[in-house]
């Protein structure tokens, strides 16, 4: 590891994290909300540390190599998250804990969209915007990584996408690639955030309202500026217009980027993992409404909207809510939660194990029964018309077995602090998928869970963003030799 | 599929079956408890069909392939269960729906152990031997198969083991290995079966109670001739005595052949799935008992017997019980269950997912990380001196998907019946594991599950008794073309 230049890498990354404080600060003013110090403050101080870093190694001409790769990814949630909380702890209206605070900026960073807190309508409109605008930087954040840093990691299978990315590839030096790539998918995803934005507005959100949920919306992230989330609004048309940009959102960020160049809206439907994402939604919806029909839980337009929109925003792992659909009879609950393992496509800001790895699933296990019947036959798997190698299935077969232990673990671990099953079991999994709301206690938000278990599903949240392995590589004492 | 060699094959079986319900009649006429007539009745009915099944077809000279060896197995115990229910069925004290003697009469053939009786203590005795003897023979017929036809099939990473069967290996018939291999393991059966009922004897149970509580010990089994399981007897001797034997129990029975063949005891140390058992074992011990102790649950040495007690019965998936482990703190109780998701060695009677698999898995996992930071290293897995080829690689992880997979599916199932969330996970685990007792309530009994959950808990006992593909094979229609 090169210290030197990673230092410089988290140095800039902090002096440009210091500038997105500078919006909350106007919002601040403009609304006379009385909480632009603490905005100022944390701005100075992200600064300087930054200015800190990066002033004894500007002159370090040194690329980032592939491997430093892990670091910096993990470093920039983990250490943003630190930076981003600043503000949650000087405001005196939210008033956090640091536990508390570093929970918040780290859920909006990583798009997970769990809240500590309670009463947010009471909140001043600065702090609700910023939380809204930590999510839209994390979800930029993420879509470029996973498009642009892990393929090249190869983490889970995703070298699969290799080949694939816009931008230069065969080069190993990871800067030029970053900023290329970059701005391509940022100017995809800004368009979106702007329709998202505008469609809100015209449906009837206030200005602020509407920028703040299509932040949320775009970035898969789920956080609202009130505590009965989109269900506020109460109205239809809000309604599909979220539907409709979670799913979008959830698709493939370089897919659109292909889409937009190529002017032509069939490459979403030749997508392999395109395909099984609307499938699978499909599936989804069709279970739900059915089954909410049939319990007469709601009538049948009831049953339509209401459905659609919670299983959207859970598959798709945004996590707003119209309705608890945590009351919903029997297996309805666990069944919709189960659908955010799924999680959205790969290169979005999507959680979950990703749509494009439970179809390898699906296909590495057929093709298991297929060995066994014809022992001797070889059974390529192909996503498309490519054939996947068998590096490939075993990083997916790899990354489901590590997802599965890595959860159990973090649920025994929660039980040990006192919190009932449900609330365990579902608040690990929200977290890991970066979903947002469980079953039990925390199906609202996690005000109630203790400390220690708040630390444990910061780490839950780190590691279904990191994609489990960038986390677990640092702790391999190989990973630090020479 | 040749219909008629497995014709000939399933009347041989039901005629040997017929044979074992002879001794519970023989222990009813013994007792005067009225039940011979209910054996005799099972009894004929069971000899008449397998005659029928096997008249047309005995001079078929036709010899049973590799292939057929899923649906042989497969059959070998959903047809013993149904007609293994008949004395329950006939029986007037034990007087059970279809639906319950089929699920006890699995449960005791596939070693699960789970039971729908309550009263035991009230039940003729040959209704208890019957019970008893069902695990015995599910036990020594697991063994058999583990040993002589799985790793042939390839399941799960299975053929691992294909050179190190006991008797002639390379033939691609199935008929003299299973013959040659039987005797073996037999032996070896018989005599740790003699030898945990005599302790038990010694240490004060009845005669009757030995040999049925030995069954059930050798057998991985966990059926007791009393509700209160093996706390009825209340004597530390006869704790000890169960650890040991379930602990004997637990280690493949191919192992023992080896140490018995070589007259070397070290060969259990030697083994890397045995060693990598004793540590688990050791592991699970460790934290148990430190924890019943650092709760105060219990003083130290009830901490040593209890906790040894219950975590080697869930562990080894045997399920006999001195204590309610259920209500003891925190994450215990889960963490305790979840050993037996590891279960015990392969080829001995014992559930789960099988240590050795478990290992594969810890290592294969290393083995991802590791490639993550040496993209271009080649990193061989190994058992002992061996190398794990990548097939195996790929099926062991496929096990461990398809199980997790299975898993959530019958869960989701169990919850759309009416169960609730502790219950459903737990009796999953239970069954598919083939461990017995769960949580929530099914930590006595199963005499409260409705009879949907019931058939698909039998579902999962069979699955797990089969290594998931066994039965999954059957579904897939490339099994039944040609
Ligand atoms: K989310
Ligand atoms: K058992």
């Amino acid at each position: 590891m090169r210290f030197s230049i990673i230092a410089k890498v988290l140095g800039v990354l902090l002096m440009l994290f210091s500038l997105t404080l500078v919006p909350p600060t106007l919002v601040s003013l403009w609304y006379h909300d009385k909480s632009h110090l603490s905005f100022l403050m944390a701005f100075f101080i992200t600064l300087i540390t930054g200015l800190v870093l990066w002033f004894p190694t500007f002159n370090i001409k040194q690329e980032l190599r592939t491997r430093d790769g892990f670091l910096v990814t993990a470093l920039f949630w983990a250490v943003l998250a630190l930076f981003g909380a600043l503000p949650f702890i000087f405001s005196a209206a939210s008033s956090l804990s640091i536990t508390d605070a570093v929970f918040e900026a780290l859920s909006g960073l990583t798009t997970t969209g769990a809240t500590v807190i309670v009463g947010l309508d009471y909140l001043p409109q600065s702090i609700l915007y910023y939380r809204q605008q930590l999510q839209w930087l994390g979800g930029i954040g993420i879509i470029v990584i996973a498009v642009a840093i892990l393929p090249m990691l190869g983490i889970g299978g995703m070298q699969l996408y290799r080949a694939e990315t816009p931008g230069p590839v065969k080069d190993n030096k990871l800067t030029p690639r970053i900023t290329e790539t970059a701005k391509a998918l940022f100017v995809i995803y800004l368009t979106l955030t702007v329709t998202c934005a505008l469609a809100y507005w015209a449906a009837g959100m206030s200005l602020f309202d509407a920028i703040g949920h299509a932040y949320a919306t775009v970035a898969i992230g789920g956080f609202s500026t009130h505590d009965a989330s989109i269900g506020f609004f109460n109205s239809e048309a809000i309604y599909i217009i979220a539907i409709i940009f979670m799913i979008l959102s959830g698709i493939n960020f370089a897919l659109h980027f292909t889409v937009w160049r190529d002017r032509s809206i069939k490459s979403y439907w030749r997508d392999p993992e395109c395909r099984f994402y609307l499938t699978m939604i499909l599936l989804g919806l069709s279970i739900t409404i059915g089954y909410l029909y049939y319990t007469n839980t709601y009538n049948l337009s009831s049953s339509f909207l209401v459905g659609s929109f919670e299983l959207v925003s859970i598959l798709t792992t945004t996590g707003f809510g119209v309705a608890d659909f945590t009351v919903w009879p029997t297996f309805l609950p666990y069944l919709i939660f189960m659908f955010a393992f799924m999680g959205g496509c790969a290169s979005s800001a999507g959680g979950g194990m990703k749509m494009i790895r439970i179809m390898l699933i699906f296909k590495q296990g057929i093709r298991e029964i297929n060995r066994l019947i014809h022992p001797n036959a070889i059974i390529p798997i192909k996503v498309g018309s490519k054939t996947v190698s068998d590096r490939v299935v075993e990083a997916v077969w790899g990354f489901f077995a590590v997802y599965v232990i890595c959860y159990v673990a973090m649920m025994l671990i929660l039980l040990g602090t006192g919190l009932d099953v449900t609330t365990a079991f579902t608040a690990v999994g929200a977290c890991i998928n970066n979903l947002g709301p469980g079953l039990g206690d925390v199906a609202a938000n996690y005000s109630s869970v203790n400390t220690p278990a708040k630390w444990v599903l910061c780490f839950a949240m780190l590691l279904g963003r990191l994609e489990v392995f960038t986390l677990l590589v640092l702790f391999s004492p190989m990973f630090w030799r020479r």
